[in-house]
């Protein structure tokens, strides 16, 4: 629920490519129509519902319900298109922060020229203190541990090389990770798909317009190829989507939690959300 | 000057491009080098200069020659790869503004689905007031008019279309624009590319990540492409390169000033610079 796309579709979709294990979380309507096991949410946040007061109000929503089933060990994954506001409220609240941190963060893998890199914050938090910074790069080397990167290279998303550009808040940030003997310094975002980094830090803002844009671009690119392209050349589409495809799922994890969260886009259709589905799996096998 | 590529190379690769046509504001070393016309400029703006320090003490930079000479009519539109905030300062200061406007702002051109469209701003002003969004849009409209759109589609670049999303100043600045009968509202960056509105607006800061993350990622899917196809299929990429050059011209105009000033990337090699000359030459006509 709570995505650009008619959910009847989607979730009619995901019924025929999902065998018996997956629990959907959604309206009455819904329900009835499909043939998995699915839990009826008779409430509905919004998505310019007060995120604080939809997680108090609506406990039948599907977010909140979803929440709750990963708290109680019902499934072993959660995965939403809703109100990120909300998604960050409820998980804080019912999952609980590990290590102290103030704040989930939402972390999303991007294909660059030498392989992938993780970005972070792509929404979570649109404000971010300096301080802030550092607890990312914790979450951050927390999970790129996991993936096998041991010593990443971070850097600080900006729009100049130099110390003296950006807001002052990124020159404050950018104080307080050069303290780190791995911060490679801030990077400029026509550098970023470089691969010169394995982590990029940015704010929530910042990081949503970076990956909204990539996103936008790369699908207006791929069409314009297709366009031109002759039909005997379309493996190369083929290829070239493979490697995209392969370094990248679509969705963000939610890091800082108590729990395995996945947001995908409003604008995700069936097959971003299986893809999403699959990543969520890679990272609890 | 002031670019990241030594500029001995690209003079040198420019004068053997332009013939009588322009005058180098450049160190005295490049311009022993080259052929064509050239103003020797003592002094050098860093990136990392205090803007307003530098253009009151820096009188013999090739950016404040270039722009003195601009404003003498001794050039007829000045380009520049240098110091952006030195750049504002200089052309405010000497150009001056007109219709009162506060600022000068930074415009460029986006290929799309449909054709090309204006994001303004690209880097002049990273904190801008809700109230100076609409300083851009009569910037942007007076631009747009003289390239024969007479009714643009205005939008506002955030995170998301609910009134809602982003950082205060961008709702604020949203409910400013809601007055104006061609906004369309936000636009997040994925759906830029398709072309609905004629007219991005968007914070320096905000706006410059955007180019440039286009940028980036436009030149991997291309390069990934060409690693892909094959020799024969070559034209394809011409013909995709041809769409793209020919609603993007890789510099931005600074608008607001009397007088024509283009600021290149300090990214920017000679085929970039003498696109940018191709651009301020039919901006002149």
């Amino acid at each position: 629920m709570g995505g650009d796309h008619p959910p009847e579709t989607i979730a009619c979709e995901l019924a025929n490519s999902l065998d018996g294990e997956a629990v959907l979380f959604a309206s009455k309507k819904i329900c009835d129509g499909v043939s998995i096991e699915c839990k009826v949410c008779p409430e509905t946040i919004e998505m310019d519902d007060d995120p604080l007061v939809a997680i108090r109000k609506k406990r039948q929503s599907s977010m909140i319900q979803g929440v709750e089933a990963l708290r109680s060990g019902e499934i072993d994954a959660f995965i939403t298109l809703g109100n990120t506001g909300a998604l960050i409220g409820s998980t804080k609240i019912s999952l609980g922060m590990i290590q102290g941190w103030s704040r989930p963060a939402l972390l999303t893998l991007i294909p660059s020229a030498t392989g992938q890199l993780a970005v972070l914050d792509v929404g979570a938090s649109v404000d971010p203190s300096p301080q802030r910074y550092l607890e990312l790069v914790e979450m951050g080397t927390m999970f790129l541990k996991k993936q096998g990167v041991t010593h990443p290279r971070i850097g600080l998303l900006n729009i100049g090389v130099e110390e003296s550009k950006g807001r002052d808040e990124m020159r404050q940030a950018r104080k307080q990770l050069s303290k780190l003997n791995n911060f490679v310094g801030n990077i400029e975002s026509m550098d970023v798909f470089r691969g010169k980094v394995d982590l990029l830090l940015t704010d929530g803002f910042t990081g949503n317009i970076f990956i909204k844009t990539s996103e936008g671009l790369a699908t207006f690119l791929l069409d314009l190829f297709s366009k031109h392209i002759k039909l005997e050349t379309d493996t190369v589409i083929k290829n070239i989507n493979s490697h995209l495809t392969n370094n990248h799922y679509s969705g963000a994890i939610l890091l800082g939690i108590n729990g395995l969260v996945l947001k995908c886009h409003g604008s995700a259709g069936s097959h971003e959300i299986l893809r999403t589905i699959e990543w969520a799996r890679k990272l609890n096998a």
